[in-house]
């Protein structure tokens, strides 16, 4: 399998690493330490070694991912031929930095909505720049990763529907398949009717308000709908107002800023000659 | 050529578009209107034209790559299948966001720091997600894209100075290769002169606050080196004192933040039946 | 996006077709009709134009995938370069024959189900030769693909279960996604009632003879269970039993043989020189 | 090399097993027992064991490729990390089965026509699904695998000739290579002393019925021509006639079933936590 | 599919073309002329003409493969985007002048043998470089292709003879397959006879000198074998002694300098500005 | 990362190595002792080891790369399984013959050039066939690898400036980078002047003989430019007239027929059962 870590590796080093081949000894071992610069939660550690140790070095870890780490923290030993380690340092770090980056402002929004109301979801979106890693990073950080691609759940999105409406597009989901279920994303309180009446599974409500959000669960509840269906909140959540949303009864909110917009968790890679 | 987009698109459609291909009819027609929801630089709508036409959907740019955008913007119009139009939706916009993220940050610290020192280039570092997608989002923005690879300039950095000490690796850089230049990251202004008299042709002060790379600078000037080597400055450079590092007579300032840790600008698709 | 089309093509002509290299002139135009050899459905027909053009022939359809056919219908001209249609025709009736094999299949048993219960479903399973062509060519002929792969859908099977018990397994599961469903395979009907207490949302029955489906359809409507979950029967299912199982009740009927033992359905490709 | 199970594993854990990964823990060793459900000739254990070690995991053994199995034999161990063992279970049943499924056809075929007439071969096309992997299951099945590709053998059909005429493809043929045999396939009699003519190495019959055969073996020896060309009988051949074409005197027997519409072999695997 | 030419462009340019797209104005049309530099066979134009299209650049073709040229001669004019002309302009000339210096040597090495024997050989081996490529430019220069690779034909040779025997290897080879013929290599006269008595198609000479063969095939004949079997000659033949080599009355005659040692035949590119 | 050695062996063994697989027993082990069959430079050892333990064989190198050998000398053993050890054969030598007749050439000028003027540098070109491959050859030799491809260094040539002049082009590509040299390729000595006004850092001399050089030199000296840039002579060079170039006081020679017309070394391999 040719992981992005193997992609993004070939890339960054196409004709080799032309510093370290000019300077560095062939043969010469060394050590890495991999070091937190700041406070958050790692991600990505399981993912490095499994790539790292292919090509032939030895990774330790010191911290697993989902753990907290503090500034100071070494979370990795990298040992082996020093080529190879000045190699992959900085695609090692890129990885490793974007995923803890997720992973911690997940962790972040979960604590803060956990405290407002236990059951909600914090879920991501396919607003990703690293695809299958930013997800995987996000259910480290306690969110639900929400569909991987196109091929595996069906979401009947604004475009689906301005194309062929809400009825015909939910009827012909129903009839594809058993394991997926049906999600539909709506403007409109009249439509999340239509739509559950129609089967589906998941109701999205678009850019709907924290309070708009409580009617809607409260219309759900008097008509005694709430238990056939998940509610999810999606479009324009942040980090202020997130705790209004947790508060409105809603099941799922779902932020694609937490993959398109994520700051990198900073960590740096200290490598010395191996000690003997 | 497999291109970053064709494998985004391959990932996020490994078995197809369960949705569109279930509701959407084969051979229905439509279009899509790109649009800017907020302002900022545009960049990628080249990129993106060439890799959306190569499946068969016509692209006409209303922007182009480096304009300002306003929110209501429209910067492209895709036509075609619709099917294919809903494939592409999201990693079209997703490049585009992220391009245009960084340019238009790029753009901003440009514009700052040349009130302060029309000479001064912001350049970008290898701490990218997207590695060459990144890198001509910065150009685009107005910055230099630095090194593309370990593999096109030599920058011996504090790893390599640890294994095999300064002057050995300045004098196999030297060397190499007549084509490429030497840049060497130092943390003290000693370094800096033994670099150069070694052959350094760029000079990178790692986490230097600006007043003391404007002490160095005039070190440089007062033994006559100024025009002979660039200066860097490089680590914990932000939007807040960057003007400082402007001012402080340095040639070039990277900053890892345009790359690792940028917002998205937001953009997005409506598509519609075609009108004949 | 590289197909199974195209890696089949460079498989089998790694080094050229060195037959029609060596003794078809290279300018000659010419026409390939596809005939059917026998009774059945057309399935891969929209796949195999898509791939076919690509290499600059041209492709008219005459049947629709899903479409009957008889012996000696044309279901499709193809037109351009002799050299280049000599060079696709045996991956082109290799994928048609194969898919058109399953849909026949798949059709079949939908006919014979139906006529004893229009609400059950036949579907695939993952034992699969061409993979997503497979389930493509199930669904061609009326049948539903179930999990394209293991990362669409959540399936604790008795290996799972082995591991780490029934319990654990399904309480993990319900953490992990809001988007997907849950399944759970059972070889005793108690462990059916056990995983939907637990949260599951389809029961596949392992094994089970139509009599003893029926006898777990009325507990689970003594239960007034039937109507939260969906029951699967899977395994030991022929053409012989498949109308039994039809009459148990069960909601979904999945058969293996579709996709890991069909026969091929005959077609020829007769290609003649272009009349001007 | 990117091999054929590399690439159904990668399809079919694109984004991972999710079940095995939510529900298993990380550090979990097991073993597997891969268990023939019915009586046949394994076929695939060699390239099996290859591509699963290259994985991590650790592969006995217990059958040779080629021997006999009857059910309830165990054919292999697996052993390793519970995850790893999950994820390869399908692809490592799928190719077993088919592989063994081929090569058994193969065997009935073989052993069937070996009583009749010892030096006839039964020969595989290119009707095939796996490619090389088929191939490599006739020949374990005591076949021939014909030729691999369109690279590899000169083969002259009915579309070639209807395109150019039977003379001027096979002069051209002969000057092509020395080390190539050139076969050519005729409908007619005339054809085929024709093509020995012309310098032809193998006839291949088209449709041709037993007794036909018989007839074009006595001319072939009545011209002196039987010890100059190998003749193959290929077209409408089945289990029900094939000693009938053994008994003809042909060299070889070419039969499409084999690899396009093969029964799999049916195997299972049982999962277990490791004894220590 | 992914040719040569494709990822040799895709090396070169791996983070594009930085000289033309810093300099050349994105819009600008323009027009290149392919010239030879010197005497020769030209060889690989069809290959890049249908490389270069590919990827939207129009190909006109003023010679043919195999024609001859002389010094000053146009034999391409490719017009389109200026930095695609430009873009591509390294790759074609490798590759073009690669191939017609094979082809040029391969024809002056014919031309020589014919004049002595018109029915000997000349044929490359796989001591190539571009693989498929040089063979294509061997074929184009009127030499034979020899194997394409380890796939396609028996070669047994002397390595594989002192791990097994020659008996043993030819016994099971003869085994194998009736479509590929049987080429055994040999040090000594003995050993060719037993080779053809044990069935074998081809007896390659392994370094005998010119006389030496002639007696080889004066033995052959005497023996009533010369029209069983082709005699190749291979090993210290040079431009020198290749006529003594086709005077010996051997088949073929192999050259790995062809293709291991060939001097590429000069061409250069003028790109112009498009006149309308 | 899939090397050039991973795509030529799964070129030359795309269905296997038929001769290997079919007369080699499986469980075999052998050893192959790699051979120098003539005097030069050995080359590609590090590389070989590496790729070929990739698959599993042991590689003890007897010579570094760089090393002298002479005919005779042993090079490296390669241990392991007797069927592996005959499927690189070719490719593991096809590389070292390749790399080591660069390497020798290189060292043979790089070593004439050095007695007239040790500080001048032999340089590759572009016009190379195995890309990377030949640069670390020519490296090895003691040359320079020049750029290492379109992307790392910015070259204008004559084709840039027909298209958009010499003042432009420079002025635009001191604008593009501060890392990469600017290099300009002239055919007029006031052209090199022109382009050192504008700020270009190396000139290449285009077809200019070695008399006029040293006059172009002496220009430099005489204007006070020669420190300020780089001098380059390309085109036309040739091992007679290379110690002319050497005295003509420019700083680097570069040579494209080192790369596109070299003579490979020649090296077997024996290959004998494995000694107990």
């Amino acid at each position: 399998m040719i992981t992005t870590f193997d992609m993004l590796l070939d890339e960054d080093a196409v004709f080799g690493d032309i510093t370290s081949e000019t300077i560095i000894p062939e043969g010469l071992d060394a050590e890495s330490k991999v070091i937190a610069k700041e406070e958050g939660i790692v991600a990505g550690l399981n993912y490095l070694k499994e790539n790292v140790e292919k090509i032939g070095l030895k990774v330790t870890l010191l911290k697993r991912d989902g753990d907290s780490v503090k500034r100071g923290d070494s979370v990795a030993v990298i040992e082996g031929n020093a080529r190879k380690l000045l190699l992959i340092e900085r695609v090692f770090l890129n990885i490793l930095g974007r995923m803890s980056g997720i992973a911690t402002a997940t962790k972040r929004l979960v604590d803060r909505v956990k405290r407002v109301n236990p059951n909600v979801r914090i879920a991501a979106t396919r607003k990703t720049l690293l695809g299958k890693l930013d997800k995987i990073a996000v259910t480290i950080g306690g969110g639900d990763p929400h569909r991987w691609s196109l091929s595996d759940h069906i979401l009947i999105k604004d475009n689906h529907i301005a194309l062929v409406g809400l009825e015909e597009a939910i009827k012909k989901a129903r009839r594809s398949s058993f394991v997926r279920k049906i999600e539909v994303e709506v403007e409109r309180v009249e439509d999340a009717f239509k739509a559950v009446d129609l089967g589906a599974d998941i109701i999205m409500f678009d850019n709907f308000k924290p309070n708009q959000i409580s009617e809607v669960v409260k219309l759900f509840e008097a008509r005694g709908l709430r238990d056939r269906v998940l509610l999810e909140a999606s479009g324009g959540i942040s980090e202020e107002n997130i705790s209004d949303y947790a508060e409105s009864g809603v099941d799922v909110i779902s932020i694609g800023a937490l993959t398109h917009s994520t700051r990198s968790l900073d960590f740096s890679i200290d490598t010395t000659p191996k000690r003997n």
